[in-house]
């Protein structure tokens, strides 16, 4: 994970919210002179991302420390597997801890998170995406993590896909306006680069969104029989995502249907954090 | 909740995230003259915050907008409850939409997840408060969401009160100083506004720990029997902190132990987001 | 135009860069009591864009002025057509005057020259689009008046849609993959929402890529017999785009070959300003 | 030149437009591993600005590329010339290649059209200088590269020298204040280490600015006769200034009526882009 | 005083820094219905500087609250003086108080240092001018508030003025050149707006720079008879101007050796704070 | 002292307002070539501060200086001092020198004060804190200054401390609560890691505090023997803390009372500049 300026700006802003007052604690205690190694481990399985985030907030706080990652991004984890080492002033490093373990334990809980679902469909056609329910400032982050436990990312922003939802449709709607009507304007204005993507409940608006020509479609919140019955009408015409209010429990049903892609928000908006710790050996 | 130009930055940052290459698909679809009112309503029972923070980014976003809160944070929640309103521009509210939930999901999500802690050990004297353990750069917001959910803060960042970790104490013992000398020097040392806490992981180290004169003593990952141990010796004398690993089903045993506080770190990294959602009335 | 926190932060840094430093002549000379109007007016015919900005520049600077738009972005321009009105202090009109003509000078010129392309093209099927050559920190302002003079958008940024190019085509070779192989990977790969375009420079490449199912092929400086069979070979199957040092003599031509699509960098990277000022009644 | 911490905002402001959403194509097709080394070279004849910047701009994104300038700032170009080299990562550099480009193509072409405008004067004593009409945010460098092109600078921002132009000499008027009136009430109260200058229309006017000791003179929009006749009047006492609509093929006619500087605001403006492009050698 | 955008980035840093994690104090003590009215009051004569900006921190603190100033930067102040009003949310006006006095007390403080040299000159011809020394981050403001003291401006920065100073010269010394040589270069090279000053350390230098035409010369830590001399041998052709070391005690005599201009660090650099406060009625 | 990131945005932005607009003087009489060293040093007696943050303004400002302290923060210094040492392009030196010591002498005047006072109350039990009453901007950099010269820091902003104010008494006296209501309340609302301090001016106000539990009082602009029946009368119940007005005159006095702190606003916000400089050595 190359560290660029955007993201060294969020670890200057993550190091200022919680050591730019100071950290009398480690002042009064440590002596600057002692120096020692530290690693970062994991207590849980999962998959890892942020490792090379996670090092660099160390030495983003303190140029004189030496980090670097033990196992690469994507890794599959067992708990107890050491993840990035440490080694300099031991002060530098306590006051970083919390700004760099605050980093790898979402984006490896959200990694984690999506391995699991990732693995509940294994063997089936279906791909897990993520949404666009991340968390404010932090949505390259979590999508790239959403990558590193083996998902696909929908969407990045409003501008990288056309997605007609139903306020959309609605809107139209007062014009005397029908899905039709909105996926073939779509098609005419969008720019060419992208997909014309469009939001259905029933399967009669599958078939008009189908004729009109969408790229994608969105089955939204269909029971097992209504998306199994999608996928016989659409027969192959456009890619079909299934989406609304899926869970670990129902993700490989809905997977069976044969939908092509199934979106989870809570991949992002939900994902527990991984249970991340330092273990330190202090040399004097 | 005071939206200060802190809060209004993050606003803009997650409005660009998502905002800042444009929406195609509502420029196309959405005349720029209809005009509506929506609803940001809740699917899900639980505890309400940033409901001050989502109508502002609807009106930052577009300041022709109106936007206002229909309950104070805080609230109970039912399913199906409104929460705020917005008016204007249907163009605007769609392009706003998804940043405004996504910081409401999350806050209320993390005040939910407060609440139900708080509920459990409900009659009982320990308070639940939260840790460092936050969002990169969400902080402040979050530790304000775990009040609004019934608890209270830990310390805000480094520098609000001295906590003694294993990890400070090892370095100490290099020197072959001991937990009471680590606990007497930050005493004499430390900003005379804050109070000394010391993580301990026995009950000979709580007793040094008393000797020395700490005014919190933090119970690291003790059993129950421990902890009552803990309570016993105490007597009183400091303020007693629980904390590691603590779920919603081992919570309310800890607090029949007589610990003063129960912290938390799950309140903020791995609160799962409250469902809530934008019901849309177009006015033409 | 909607004036986005983005773009407010655009404004103040130009402001800053001007006026940062104080005005002396305007202090000296100028009473702060004194009060006027002012009117933007072209001295060249041309295409409107970014009039809603330049009116922001004023009460961003000052929120005691009053600034409107007298036309929308989009209007076609004849000389000595009054475009924006401000209203007030005439210390603070003359001190925010430059950066607000610089502003609108620079989008008006993008607006203007996309409309001389755009004109060139009138009654055949070929769209203008732009490039990603834009000025560093200004590519969404240049892309919104590229539209505002009739044309369409290519890339927003290096996400919203796949374009593999020679250099891509030329690393894959190395391990002996060929244009065929690099199309069916992206396509395999792509997020699902974008679309996979691919450049090239003969029609054996393009029949390659053509089979391998690209949506999209830029023809890359192709003479204008090598475009009309071009457009013969593909036959609609993908959307052709032409592109490679098209000038405004040269367009018409390129359009009449049939491809669907021209590409121009010079809308963003060579459009000289429109000529505009600022005509200023002082009312005492 | 050097990059200082306002040039890498620029930099990583312009990355992070370009690169922020990430790069699908490069990574699906671009093994990680694969290195080369890569060339800018100019396709046209011209001056050279910014090439250190663009050198910085591929470290910037990628510390782990080395990138340097083969020719300084400053130089005639000829086409084919290679300019900067930058080796490592392909990935990195092609992420980098458009950033990069958009900087040196629009600098480097500020600098090449304010040599035509120098070339087209030689001989004579007249200076080429710039204005303040340039680019929203990117005074300092366009400032940088006339200078790169062998002009000089006019006024950076309002505050390095006093210019009294027609507006605030109406404003004077209302208090029945002359000309003389605004130079004398400026020398009077300008800053110590900064000069007074003004714009007159007419001779008249001129007189009665010598006659008050202005420095400077802003002869605006005058025919050739009327500058030559305020060589002629002014006979040594002010610095002349010729402005207004100033093109390459009026510029040199203009320097032979012996004013000392001629001012011209296409420079920064209205200046063609470079054609720069990047050349690339993979090696695998 | 302009509220401009870049005071209120000034404004809102300086609110985070004392507010950004929370008032718990006023939190706890102070209910969010109590509202009030308070004013700001000096304990001590002086000059005024800054009361918009102090009024402008409450607005921008919380925009509910409103605030004026009762008297206009630049007045004479005695002890007791109202200096602005704020009305509202009782426990807004506490938590801005402290930010908004600041910036009061500094400003106003060197407001009040600057009258007291300007008043100790009082009937001379000599100007009090400010340096460079100013705080880093406040220079426009530190500047602004010389002049509301009577005093003027010498060069905001690097750019507004030539002054060559002994390392300079010292610099030219290494190729043979001397400090006319300096000057006539600087002459030459100068952007045409700006002036040229030197500093000299004896007669023999100044007259150096005279011969060479330097506009201004300072005259470095000279005795009260040199600089008299110097006021003799420049005979009205360079503006002279005392810098070094220039105190209270010292600045009359130095007038009064005829100098035009004494400069004074001690403006910005060691001003005492104006004792100010925030006097509060509440109303309940 | 660590150079966090934070630090670097200060150095930055100081940077940026002397130098952003260039430096002709440097640019036309330093050839880029010359090399050079250079020290600063001190022209006063004091203690130091900032001198790892002055030498990074120079590697800040040009990554090609080498910079580095001969003292360290915290030293006593004798006028003649050298204080750090730079090498490299002595045009660099130039341009950051003024940046460079502008920190310098605030830091070191903060800290030169704070020792002033120090030393003042010499073997007696009194310490010197700060207050809030910083430049805005720079509280980190001045508390850490307090600190160097041996002062010890109060709250280092509204949150890492409870200070019950005479208008938050006023608030609560609306309701007819009194101040031991005050503290009461503060105690079982405050975060538990921080103490509850309250301001008192009488000594019924200290009595009821102190029965009502308070952890720390502030005397407030009491008379010396108020301050010592104060004394008396705590008992060494509470930490009391003097406050108001307090000069170099009167602290040695106050500091007899028997209060355990002595709290200065003059530390910050009326300490002089040290008077520091640079020396330099041009080796061609």
């Amino acid at each position: 994970m190359l560290i660029t300026s955007h993201i060294r700006d969020l670890i200057d802003t993550a190091l200022y919210e919680d050591t730019g007052s100071g950290d009398p604690t480690t002042d009064i205690l440590v002596e600057p002179s002692l120096t020692g190694r530290a690693a970062l481990v994991t207590r849980q399985d999962g998959a890892l991302a942020g490792i090379d985030l996670a090092a660099a907030v160390f030495t983003r706080f303190d140029p004189s420390l030496r980090a670097r990652a033990l196992m690469p991004d994507g890794s599959a984890l067992e708990a107890g597997d050491r993840l990035a080492e440490v080694r300099g002033r031991i002060s530098s490093i306590l006051k970083a801890e919390r700004t760099a373990v605050n980093f790898l334990q979402r984006l490896s809980g959200v990694a984690t998170e999506t391995k699991r679902y990732v693995d509940a469909v294994a063997g089936l056609g279906a791909q897990i995406v993520d949404t666009r329910k991340t968390t404010p400032g932090l949505r390259a982050l979590e999508k790239y993590a959403v990558t590193m436990g083996g998902g696909r990312n929908h969407r990045r922003n409003l501008a990288d896909g056309i997605l007609i939802k139903d306020n959309h449709v609605q809107a139209l709607a007062l014009q005397g306006k029908s899905i039709g009507h909105a996926v073939t304007r779509a098609l005419a204005a969008a720019p060419h680069t992208i997909k014309v993507e469009i939001e259905v409940d029933t399967l009669a608006q599958l078939e008009e969104a189908l004729d009109a020509g969408a790229d994608l479609v969105l089955l939204d919140n269909m029971s097992l029989d209504q998306m199994a019955a999608a996928v016989r009408v659409n027969a192959g015409r456009a890619t079909l995502e299934a989406s609304g209010g899926i869970t670990l429990k129902t993700v490989r049903d809905i997977a069976k249907t044969g939908v092509d892609i199934i979106s989870v928000g809570a991949l992002t908006h939900s994902a527990p954090a991984l249970n991340v710790s330092l273990d330190m050996v202090i040399e004097g």
